[in-house]
């Protein structure tokens, strides 16, 4: 492909992250193909139309139909809340328009099977941004366990914890409402952590889990805004969770602990696991995401030591396009490099990685879990 | 009690820690009543021998039962294999000498219940060794909890990881024989972390669970012995789990994750746990085992943070008695301060924890575990 | 002023991370003025040129005489060698163009004084790019010192460790020839240290230091580059220092460690430093540039202890305007927090900090240092 | 020597670290030669008679001199404030009693040279107690760095941090005044510093340096006992140094920072250092003694990093007398190891390292610092 033109579909937070993505990713990155910032879309017209203007998308449109057929982009950038990502993915594909979708792909399997089956029949470019996998301490990680470093994988101890909505007063905001979203932390934060289990160690066999929402009633948004105005608040009912864990079996043979919650006082964003194998063992913190720790069982044994590896030099996976050693890099550089990988993909005509499939596959695990915290045993993980 | 004549039954490893506190408890602690080493013994003649005059015991006995019976001792210190127990403490009650038992207590709840039974029923002092009570930084984190910092819980995250099996070729020792020893990593880990869960956030109401043995046969240990020698060595089955992982959930309402194995590489004796609050959190490894994390949430926002205390104050428990600020403990001071505690409560006629009730509320866990993972199901835990 | 028009001085590595701050500023920053790239210029055209593309400049020039002339800026951003700084500020000051210029400021007091002369004398603004000043964990020290919670300061230990030459084969860059760059590691990086030094703490009494070059002749580069070629390679002299260390007496009592080194493997980029007051602590490393150490010594003593600050909450400064808590920033984040802070300057005709007062009294520690060296005595800091 | 019989002189602090270690040697380490705890010595006699019943030396003796005449010892261990060590000393080596002596050897080089003479002329053997040289972690460093991983030392910077002091109304204890302890941080602190860079780094050529006492007064030990009593409480001046700081070159090309202080709040017992070689980095923090830090240059550059050996393995020195690994030691363990080294060396007949010739060696580069503090210069450190 010649031209990259991107449409990108919800201007909130995750937009404001790709917009940047999209900005930058040609300035570090020698792309042959640079792609355009096209045409920004979001429902509200107030906000979309500042989020165009300050990022510097060339068009607003409102209406994101009328902006998938109308031949302005080939590569839509759908960053909506997760009850939106099914029907503008399956508009896009039949309008032929490649698709970059956020995680997690769908409010459950059947939508993310659905999805998928449109993408293979209309052949359109498909990814989802799960974000972490670019992280190059992670492709660091990658890269050693495919070395056998680690070798045969015995365990994964996987939590991604945050803390945001700890106060009880904490507005019950659209990601704490099922139909918009789906899940809590299990959508938000377990879709993240499956990701990189099934990325550094392999396929699901079974899972256990279990659920717990600990703040059931919550002010509603509007109320919350009027706080300092009149007496009393109104609630609403929380119908999410607010931690899922769960126990895995995968078909390798590993097995595992996962746990996401946002009620782990004082961790803001710490996606953080541990993979112990035969030959050593991995571990990474989100929150020190330039730092990879590596443990060789294959040194001498009065040299062996966790390694801390800042992940900063050239030869680190995208390191080279970024500073030198030791200038550290944050959060949304993942994005970037998630966007150097998607305009190669398009533009070489390769297949990219994660795509739809990753995406399905990550809702089976998700929906799995659900189905075992109700039905109180293990289940196991379909295969698409 | 104006006298404590020590017994000490089990000259092997966890001897040697005993034995050290027994030697060095009074001269860092100002007890009014300074334990005497009286009697040191072990079936195996020579081993105990030379164990007796190493560490300063005043006699040897190789007959447990003699030894009960014979009014040199008022104090048994039980620290054979689990699979004697039962036999030894039943026969301390019985001669009305009061016991100190290693963990796990018994090979499952059945004996804990019936040794509790005799404890109760004889009227002798019981304790429980589990050693990480008594780590400077652990009683500081019950400190802050009972002081209230950290608020409800919600979660506790508990893992114990070693290394010390993973070779293949290591062989079929008795920790890995089910008739000797009860179970593998789950009786010798799980045990320790359920029991700091149980002492720091309350009691269990159910759980779910799974084991895994990775490596199903190993060389017998003559064999391992006589390595070099021949060609062909001989195997024999390992009986016990390398792996038990569980959720669980607690009568107060909070969610766990809890893993013990002896698979993860490079981690040597890390027994470690974060447990999150309304407050704060607290998080502790014991391979920095003088350092305890906590996060208050009710701090100023900019000045939050995770604060490593150095628990090596004079007002950190236990450390009045040793070295000044900064001047680090090891593994061995708990065994020290246990002991501090035994001989203050015999002398003073009071209550010691944990004590055999300890010990069997926490074999209801691992019963209630391992029946889990058996019938791939939640199982409650029993009630005493 | 209405409107801010940027020329930039210089496309080397320095450049890029200034064009990376004037891409992005806007974008994240709700600013009133939104400066525009207009040009951008290096007397090598070849590469000059292709960089003005990449970064989206409107124009480029090769005579930054011209430029300066030309009107069609009015701000000039200065990242050549340092050899060019005075020259182009000089000239830049004479056509009332407003300056930001890279550190450390001048070869020598001399040059920076001439320089703070000139941008008195005509008015402009001026501003130097002590980027470390704007981490936000800088930052949040710098509140907490003025908050008063370390009290009066007793002690500053700092130093600046690199590793990039440590090769004898690394060849012999501009960095490393003292007529075009004046210092090694000493204008490199201990102009850094010293800066936050008189930030954090206070201005510079006295100084006795020493210099050493490890490694002194290198492969010239043309010869490096055409190593696999021929077979002797020519060297030349290394005409700076590798490292220079000094200690430090401050004007209000403080005293100091600081040594600046590119020869700590190992060590990438790590800017640290520990600072000790009557009342507490503060500590920071560059390479985990989102934390900031801090430690009360007002705490109950049970709860002291040195705290983590993650310092990506809103109220810490400049993350209000990037990402949630815990989505960590990296090095380039630091320009554009200044780029920031110059155009808020610039458009409300305030006076910008750091600037080239600060630039000036950094240097005079820097000349007071090597006149130490050779001296081999104490020497007095000079005051403008 | 078939016989080892120990007089202790000095129930103080040092007193209980050496009379642990006396304990304790023989039922870790297997010693040919169990070491007697025969006489312990002070003159106060209220105190020692005390300590040495708890301690369970067989005797007590309030006079040092007739001790050394009685032939009731072979060995003595010095650890009175270190204006009695010259004169102990000197007794010993005249009766010819061996001598184990505290650090700082003596009051000055003067002094200490005169003590070496008298050893050398009396052949009795004789060490200083160094004990950092016997924590694993930097036994370990010095096997690396024989080994030669880390090669050509370009640089040490060294701190030993403390904090003890820093409440203003800390009394006018015996270590803040010169005439008993010679002086402040500099002797106690300094001391082990610069033993430590002698043992893993060389041998100093000159020193530069500064001297600070940041509390001038401080209240008499016995008004500060009555503090609540009275009103007015009278003041003392301080004599001693609260922080000592100096540069320094070795006579193999390595440089260096050095740092004592008491006045870094929070620091407990911080003695850290790191060194830089052409090959590898070592790094080592006190308050996580079981920890040593290595990177080496030689590895795969994808794999470099820090690595964090914990020095608890069989392999590691003194480790295989203690526990398995990942039970982690303690402060005093280092007094223990340090013993058995003495008794084992005495034993067998061997010269003792480190001995008053590594005491005299530090206490010149001790008096250098203090020259160069006062002239305002660089000194160099004499040679014996």
């Amino acid at each position: 492909m010649k031209e990259i033109r991107v449409g990108l579909v919800g201007c909130g937070f995750m937009g404001k992250a790709h917009s940047n993505a999209w900005l930058n990713v040609a300035k570090f990155f020698p792309l042959k193909v640079k792609p355009k910032m096209q045409v920004a879309c979001d429902k509200v017209k107030s906000i979309g139309k500042a989020y165009q203007e300050n990022w510097g998308w060339k068009k607003f449109e409102s209406n994101y139909k009328k902006l998938l057929k109308s031949k302005e982009i080939n590569l839509v950038d759908i960053t909506t809340p997760n009850n939106a990502h099914k029907e503008i993915a399956l508009a896009a594909a039949e309008s032929g328009v490649n698709i970059a979708c956020e995680k997690p792909l769908a409010m459950n399997s059947d939508e993310a099977r659905e999805m998928l089956k449109a993408v293979r029949k209309s052949k359109v470019k498909h990814m989802i941004w799960f974000n972490y996998r670019k992280v190059p301490a992670i492709g660091l990680a990658k890269r050693i366990i495919e070395e056998g470093r680690i070798g045969k994988i015995y365990h994964i101890r996987a939590s991604y914890l945050q803390d945001w909505i700890m106060d009880p007063n904490f507005p019950l905001v659209w990601r704490l409402q099922k139909e918009i979203t789906g899940s809590g932390a299990h959508g938000d934060l377990n879709a993240h952590i499956i990701d990189l289990a099934r990325y550094l160690v392999g396929e699901f066999d079974e899972v256990v889990g279990m659920d717990k929402t600990f703040i059931k009633t919550r002010p509603l948004v509007e109320e919350a805004a009027g706080l300092a105005g009149k007496g009393k608040k109104e609630k609403g009912k929380v119908t999410v969770d607010d931690a899922v864990l769960f126990l895995a079996r995968f078909k390798n043979g590993a097995i595992a602990t996962f746990e996401s919650t946002r009620f782990a006082g004082g961790r803001k964003n710490q996606n953080q696991f541990e993979i112990n194998g035969s030959r050593g063992t991995l571990a990474f913190k989100f929150e020190r995401m330039n730092e990879l720790q590596y443990l060789s069982l294959k040194e001498p044994q009065h040299l062996q030591g966790f390694k801390t590896i800042l992940a900063t030099e050239p030869v680190h996976p995208y390191v080279h396009a970024w500073w030198p050693p030791g200038h550290i890099l944050g959060y949304e550089h993942a994005f970037v490099n998630a966007a150097s990988d998607l305009v190669e993909s398009i533009a070489k005509n390769k297949r990219i990685k994660p795509n739809f499939e990753d995406g399905l596959k990550c809702q089976q695990v998700l929906d799995a879990v659900l189905k075992s915290a109700q039905e109180r045993t293990w289940v196991k993980v379909d295969e698409m």
